[in-house]
């Protein structure tokens, strides 16, 4: 039923993780940034936050991956976010984008879109409305300021076009992750609700992705176990706490003490 | 000798929120950004922070109140505030201020008062002496920092007045908060010590006020019944830990697990 | 073997802090202003962020001392620091830097190296290679991105000819810390490797010495016993939990609830 060598893929990728500590450069949002760095060093990788376009280009250029993430965006953000992301597809980085809150407002969507038409970007990351409102095409729909109002499976066709049209990987998040290089689909079963109920799963994820990137040169693969990863350790983390302050504290360790046997055994991945 | 009306509003407006799961648009500090989500998602509420001019009204547009802190200042944030402000006394978008550190600085007085000249705020909640740096005629005082060097109780004649000048609800928190709208007067008794040993719990309960008062019409009764539901979280957690770290998580947590009918049996409110 | 003039001397300075409450004033990066707030405060200080040009001077007159982290910097932020330890050093309050990523970027190496020269300053605190690359003669050697690729013993020679020119304290972080004003050199045991694993330790090294140095005029000794305080309390956390989430929960809790005596007993520190 579940794909056996995408999971075994997953605990490989975990363990180059683990064994390279990529340098991973984001430029994200101030409301995940600590949480994030945190399940970056619990993955075993090795963040680094820096946003000034004075030095983007020298930071991206010892990173492994660039994650971008507009969550909380404003103008100068966003040019130094191009700046690393030309400078990272001219080295040959490989880039992530969370389009946090796009379709929510203007700024948010047209951001999202400039990132895509000026950069090459591996991936994207976001929720269903999120990756909705990049499609030219898309229907008169509202992101709710971060969250969706679309299930996953309402945009999985759109999504596939998309990623096709794009020439990269869209990851949708829900209770089902749908990831899809418009060619191959894949469909990842872990997870748990309780990431819902604390801030900035959303980016963690895309930070973890990123992270994958960096040891992982198929993006469909680093993104559909990564994201396998991440909702397993989700699984894990709601074994012991069914509260959000703590269920945030137990995801990170759960992320840390993840054994690369248990992430293959656990893998609920389709393709 | 507690009012048993206001408990169980206290309970009704958890229900609310929990119900209606309001987006509260929060342009707030870097400090807290992430507890406060993570406070509003423990709620049941839906947070969002944006604070770019470009978006601040399209964002507000959406949410069901607008949370303005200025705990970490800059003039474009404060040009952003007004913005919002502006777009959500429009809407008819209730807007709450938390004026962090006014009468510390010249910069925070000065926008604290700014925002309450420009714009109609229904609440605005800080420690004795940010409320008393509000008032023309404040005597010759400091806040330290980010502290009060004054009690509720020194400022309470003060505040009734203050609150009749500019005709919103004042929320003056401490050992036991005073909530006025220049007309009635409601004291909270809940809370714990243990909640000035973290960073953010005022600008928290500024936060969860403004869940409050995204399903609460009346002002003087959104921000006495949310400071209640904080300070019994408050309570609650304290009886789980001793100690800061694991404070500030349980608080989470009982915020998330408070029950309604346990909100209305241990709700302390005084009219 | 230790030093217990020093270990006693440590405890002293933990009873000021607490005694005295001194009023920290933070300009430092996004990522950790959550957790070196609390970290402040499980201390007994009182921890307050600013950074806008317009308050800083103001700010920092209310304070005990001005911490410095360039950890997310960008220009306005490189004018504000200036500001305000100009303002810091006209009335004798104690400056700290964190040159975090020195060696990474330009931007950072240089606005270190700014700082060193435009202002007077009692301590720099930095890993192996944050700390040399502000040498004049530094090698060929790049930070990767916030971590160290060098040991302090490495560096420890240059360490002390650096701190003698700059005429300084500089404390350089690792295994084992090194504390050194040029004329005397200091080492501290106490920590752990799980301080590693989280984000920000570093950030809250330099604020905690940041507290000391409000209550201890003698740099060197503010360096020491800060350093000695925060590794047993990354000691006595790491006795709770071997996981990352709960260890940084767990490290709070530590430095709240050190005991002086404790202190004087396990500061394991070489003069």
């Amino acid at each position: 039923m579940y794909d056996q060598k995408m999971a075994k893929a997953a605990a490989e990728n975990l363990r180059r993780v683990r064994e390279c500590k990529p340098l991973v450069h984001n430029i994200t949002n101030y409301v995940v940034m600590n949480y994030t760095a945190n399940a970056l060093l619990a993955c075993g990788a090795a963040p680094v936050m820096a946003h000034a376009i004075e030095e983007v280009e020298e930071m991206v250029s010892l990173a492994g991956a660039l994650v971008l993430n507009i969550g909380t965006l404003s103008l100068p953000w966003i040019e130094a976010m191009v700046k690393a992301g030309k400078r990272a597809n001219a080295l040959h980085v490989p880039v992530i984008l969370d389009p946090v809150g796009a379709g929510a407002t203007a700024l948010r969507t047209d951001a999202a879109r400039r990132l895509i038409e000026e950069l090459s970007i591996q991936v994207i990351r976001g929720n269903a409305s999120e990756i909705l409102s990049l499609s030219p095409e898309r229907p008169e729909s509202r992101t709710k300021g971060v969250d969706s109002v679309h299930t996953v499976d309402q945009v999985a066709e759109m999504a596939v076009a998309l990623a096709r049209k794009l020439k990269l990987t869209l990851a949708v998040t829900g209770v089902i992750d749908l990831i899809t290089d418009g060619e191959q689909t894949c469909r990842v079963m872990n997870g748990h609700e309780m990431m819902g109920r604390i801030t900035g799963t959303g980016c963690t994820a895309t930070a973890i992705i990123g992270a994958f990137l960096a040891v992982e040169p198929d993006s469909l693969r680093a993104a559909t176990t990564g994201l396998s990863y991440f909702g397993l350790a989700g699984e894990k983390a709601a074994t012991r706490t069914s509260a959000p302050g703590t269920y945030q504290i137990a995801l990170l360790d759960a992320l840390y003490e993840m054994k690369e046997e248990e992430l293959s055994a656990g893998a609920r991945i389709q393709v």
